[in-house]
């Protein structure tokens, strides 16, 4: 049977997973929410043009084409392989009947066509917050993000995390203070340090050196080595900027730090880390990563930062913005395969009605609908099976409590309420259900 | 700028819009998921033999192909085009891991390859729920279907509506007492009752007289003609019905309509309609459609029934479901178009915290938080703007509440909150903020 075999790249999940991994997409949301932000969702599907204007060429993309239809050179259309693409296309497209500061999130999956293996999908979720500014966008955004990150991954309980923080301009300022020149090498030297956890010093020694003098080689390998808390980062970056740019990028990462403490996210849940520069080019100014401390071999989970021009490929309108991206896929896939996520059952309802007397089915529906009017989540049990089925099905999907009564108490008004997590069961009347559940 | 412009047939909304079509999904899933049904989320890309497994020859598909890559003559994979072929290969797939009856319910995107037309998606949006049995499924499962239905489209307040209900039996065996034979010709007699609204009596007779007698031609269009209320059409089918399927059609109908009363669904949501007939073949018993009154022209925008078996190409094992399917773009695209859904605003959130003296923002990040942490979403205008352009903002976003203040106020511990949509300004203590609110 062949043909209903998993599709390689492909994961889906069973219905305990599923709910775990909607369970976090909910907190997701809901703390987006709480901070204004819209939910918007773009088609899957865009031009290959639109695809490829912002520099995808090194992504494979899944190119459609109509099944039982003969070729007719219509444009090519292909799925999208990331949420920023369709952002960039979506402000340029909509300009004026946007609000700016524009604040959207997406939560949607993304197609790349690439050789699936081990921890890479060929569809994935990603959950992207941005806040997109008419011109200009002030600072106190790029603080509100890693805020919002902060409360999301404290309510993952995925165990300790930290959000590394910095600027580019401060990578960029103490780069050209040693001596490199133009934006290739600044570029190449802020990818060295980038990699400085992975390498061995005499390679990054040895790689520094083809950019800078021997001298500035080490001395940047020794400041990038140092160990400091915030604060002192801060003091000793602050220190030794001399150029405008470092002073910029120091200023703001100092006006970012001070807004994150304002926003109540504490100390230990950020680090100041002047070694993070971030892939891609097009970050300008701040930039995050954030990585689990049980999970350092998942890489940084979600990251981002600053843009001076979202959508250049679409418009000449200059567009600032700052986003951030939780890949969740990448995150809760694997840690879901591992047990490493709390599960809630198989069910998103609390409890089950069980039905022990078929003919008093109409008393078993009041139940249900007595609680779910109360806003509590409730299964029936209606096929014809024995009670020790209905409680074995009960077990099995997780629910929280379950309700059953025979024909008598049924008949005196009460029911058994038994909270299959504790084991405990009493009879309680029908009126003091919901109170109870509550 | 060509590339940036609508692809025809992907359509995409505008925040308010957006938030609106959001509103409407939230209040399905969470209708799901108060009855039990868990959300399941299936991989966008199926292989082209499963999708086509299930009888898909007339539907357009769009193909995937990787793009920069030679054709290695891969395996071809496809997008699908409904959820229920996805559903049928999942659970065929996991059987031996799934809780039965499996309740599941699906909110996605479906992609069809056709020329796109007014009206028609090429990506549209269906919320699909299915209860599977393993070897058996009660009927009971066939009245709690409408019974969420009729939960959901009160709550999605377009107006009134009305469920029709009938069973594929009645008509099955209402044709075989008509001298109807064979299966073709039985399907072919339902086709022309389903279509009896939109055709002349005389075409009706033409193409009946074709399949039964000239009498029983005119006396199947006089029987599905007439107009009776729930309880006189389930009187007069039981009156009629003398083959056992017309019987066990009625019997079912019977029970459906009286659990359907019990689970509180009032009379005037639902008619019993015995001309509906559904156009998909695989329905065997119970079958629903839903029109609204305020918009006939949208045809049936939910619609679904009773299947003997699910998964017949890909499991022998036969697996009863019955599943409904709002048609969530179809329905609600041309009424946003139309401006016929309540907005809610192009935010999420219910308060903005304005900005009057910047140097004072701690003071406002300290109000922002408060809400949040009491469940308030609250965005706060962050940008260096006079208050008149905060407001002008606030407004055309539809905050339905700004808080200001200027610094003797936070120092004296008071804000100025407004509702916007009342124009009330009260003076208040922060203390009482978040009381205000809720």
């Amino acid at each position: 049977m062949s043909k209903i075999a998993p599709i390689s790249g492909f994961p889906e999940l069973l219905p305990a997973e599923q709910v775990a991994f909607n369970h976090a997409l909910n907190i997701i949301s809901s703390t987006y929410q709480s901070f204004g932000f819209i939910p918007l969702d773009t088609p899957a599907v865009e031009r290959v043009d639109t695809l490829l204007a912002k520099g995808a060429e090194e992504k494979e993309i899944y190119g459609l084409r109509r099944i039982q239809a003969e070729d007719e050179g219509a444009k090519e259309l292909a799925l999208r392989f990331d949420l920023t693409v369709p952002l960039a296309r979506y402000v340029a497209q909509h300009y004026g009947q946007l609000n700016f500061p524009f604040r959207r999130y997406h939560i949607g999956p993304v197609w790349r066509g690439e050789r699936p293996q081990k921890g890479r999908y060929r569809q994935f979720y990603q959950a992207d917050i941005d806040v997109i500014g008419d011109g200009t966008l002030d600072l106190y955004h790029d603080a509100e993000l890693p805020a919002i990150i902060y409360q999301i991954f404290t309510k993952l309980e995925l165990g300790k995390f930290t959000i590394r923080l910095n600027n580019r301009k401060v990578l960029q300022g103490f780069m050209a203070q040693q001596g490199v020149e133009g934006t290739e090498n600044i570029a190449a030297a802020m990818r060295v340090i980038d990699d400085l956890e992975k390498m061995p010093r005499e390679k990054v020694l040895a790689q520094l050196s083809t950019l800078m003098s021997a001298d500035n080689a080490d001395h940047t390998l020794n400041f990038f080595a140092q160990s400091h808390d915030n604060q002192a980062w801060l003091t000793e970056l602050e220190k030794i900027a001399e150029n405008d740019v470092f002073k910029q990028g120091v200023a703001e990462l100092q006006a970012v730090v001070g807004a994150l403490y304002t926003l109540g996210v504490p100390d230990d849940a950020f680090k100041v880390d002047p070694a993070i520069a971030r892939g891609l080019g097009y970050y300008t100014g701040t930039i995050y990563e954030t990585v689990l401390h049980d999970y350092p071999e998942l890489g940084s989970v979600c990251s981002g930062g600053r843009y001076d021009n979202l959508a250049e490929k679409f418009t000449n309108k200059p567009l600032p913005g700052v986003g951030i991206s939780i890949g969740i896929s990448r995150l809760l896939l694997p840690l879901l395969e591992a047990d490493k996520v709390p599960l809630h059952g198989a069910t998103m309802a609390k409890v089950l009605v069980t039905v022990q007397e078929r003919e008093a089915l109409p008393a078993y529906f009041e139940l249900a609908t007595i609680l779910r009017e109360a806003g509590i989540a409730t299964e029936m049990f209606l096929e014809p099976k024995k009670l020790p089925k209905q409680l074995k099905y009960a077990d099995k999907k997780g629910f929280q409590y379950i309700i059953f009564a025979n024909a008598d108490e049924l008949a005196a008004g009460n029911v058994q309420l038994k909270n299959l997590h504790t084991g405990e069961q009493q009879e309680i009347a029908k009126a003091d259900l919901v109170e109870s559940l509550k």
